[in-house]
């Protein structure tokens, strides 16, 4: 069964990651937000695609969520002696990822290829894409006026109350290779237990530019989403809070209600088993299980999940 | 006695090394070529500066004669993984350098501030200065035709036979900020022992840019040069090399004719003392002294001989 599983990162990559013990390579592609990267200190960063590279490839810093496993920290300490910026942690390791791909863009390399060919370095299997080769960058509207995603994110450490969001750039974007093909063949789509404010909406924003009209191909159960909100909380990042920043009271069915135009399946955490007649009531199957990926077995087991769930929908 | 010394790489960070032992720091500035500099992985690399610098703060790797002490490589052997140019060796604590000087070049701060930034930031109270804040490029003109310095000298092992040199944008290139200043309130100038043809020469061309005419201010004798040729072998790198494939049997005589327009002093190694007659033949006074530094003693010993031999002349 073909799968394209539509990536954040944290949440995201677990999840990628599950799918990934499971699926034949061939048939597992992830479509991974770029709405995040950024520029710093002269390097271009992808921080969704590295934390989905590092976690398919099995070097992903276990706690963090974010960077390699056994990193140093040598350049990023020497820069903050030099008085330098030091508020976006590099480690030694993750810095080489940004470099090298900052030198490969700086010859008017694609990101898609770039990606393509690190996957290859790493040992990473299943197709990993990025949703557009051109620049979008997430835009947060906040009551400090607009912030680019990192400096919010990072530097401000979300503390701006959310107003809404703009995708800069995805109006002139073209998806990357390969998604409108991978798109078109899969079986089903994951939704992945991502943002769905700032990970996945612009993903969604790129693929409403397909010529194929995906979200309407054959009816909404081909498409399930994950709720990455788990007892009104968000299990890494701000969706919650921005929930809640917007008038919107922080669930999995404020989640559901996001995607029910455009998913027929909605998996819910079982801690959250009493959302799930409501969730029916959108015109969603659900299924109640357990979405918390605390470690690998976890990630395969919410994968096998989600699998048979859509094998039921289909 | 305020003193200038013109410095290249290792063998000129030494002897500043030994100067600053001794010399009150407001009495000492070292100048230094920046002809090596060139762009890697997109960043601006400075090795000569970089080596002065991190001599005079105690941060040089003692065995290299290049780069950091207690390095690590974590970044660049990740950069190799991906398939990413190697051939430059650059440790973790060194590309924090490189990175955060590269961020300031540009956001178009000139090098010379720069400089005295990361100088203060490694408790480094000479004045170290870069010969200029306008690029100058050493191009090594080989039987293999045009060769960058650093592709010669590190991608190519410096294998390629030398034919010449030239130092792109010298002509329109002004001394930095101060050099000018110390050149003509410095009472001594010392021609560190670098090579003559690749450190020293693209300092003495941008020198020659100056209003004052340094070399011709209250003669020779104000000028006093150490031989990096010791028994007719470069102590480091391809000076003897070069000398040879010039047609010129290399030797500490070799470079004396090298200077004997601009310095009246000259100060040998003892294993070169059968040279001195001749040496004093071109006009110069000489000192034969230990210059080979293979500690910071030894250093500290050579500068002592060499502010001796200034005074004698002075």
């Amino acid at each position: 069964m073909k799968i394209v599983a539509l990536a954040g990162g944290v949440g995201g990559a677990k999840l990628a990651h599950g799918l990934a013990q499971i699926l034949p390579p061939e048939d597992l592609t992830v479509i991974v937000n770029t709405g995040d990267d950024f520029e710093h200190l002269g390097l271009s960063i992808s921080p969704d695609l590295d934390t989905v590279c590092y976690t398919l490839a099995g070097l992903a810093n276990p706690d963090m969520g974010w960077g390699r496993a056994d990193e140093t920290w040598n350049t990023i300490a020497n820069i903050e002696r030099l008085g330098g910026p030091n508020w976006f942690h590099l480690g030694d390791q993750d810095l080489a990822t940004h470099i090298e791909r900052t030198r490969r863009l700086k010859e008017c390399q694609p990101l898609s290829r770039i990606t393509r060919d690190f996957c290859k370095a790493w040992g990473i299997k299943p197709t990993v894409l990025p949703m557009s080769d051109q620049s979008i960058r997430t835009i947060v509207e906040t009551d400090e006026g607009e912030l680019a995603f990192q400096e919010y994110f990072v530097h401000r450490r979300c503390e701006p109350r959310t107003k809404g969001f703009r995708f800069e750039g995805v109006d002139k974007a073209k998806a990357a290779p390969g998604v409108g093909e991978a798109i078109q063949t899969a079986e089903a789509i994951v939704i992945c237990p991502s943002n769905p404010w700032v990970s996945i909406a612009p993903i969604l924003a790129v693929l409403s530019t397909l010529p194929e009209k995906w979200g309407e191909r054959e009816g909404r159960n081909q498409i399930v989403a994950v709720s990455p909100i788990i007892a009104g909380k968000a299990v890494k990042g701000p969706a919650a809070k921005m929930y809640g920043e917007l008038g919107i009271e922080p669930s999995a069915l404020a989640v559901a209600k996001h995607y029910q135009n455009l998913a027929g399946g909605f998996i819910l955490d079982e801690v959250d088993a009493k959302l799930e007649a409501d969730i029916q009531g959108l015109n969603m199957q659900t299924l109640v299980t357990k979405t918390l990926m605390q470690n690998s077995d976890d990630r395969r087991h919410l994968a096998e999940d989600v699998l048979d769930f859509i094998g039921k929908l289909l």
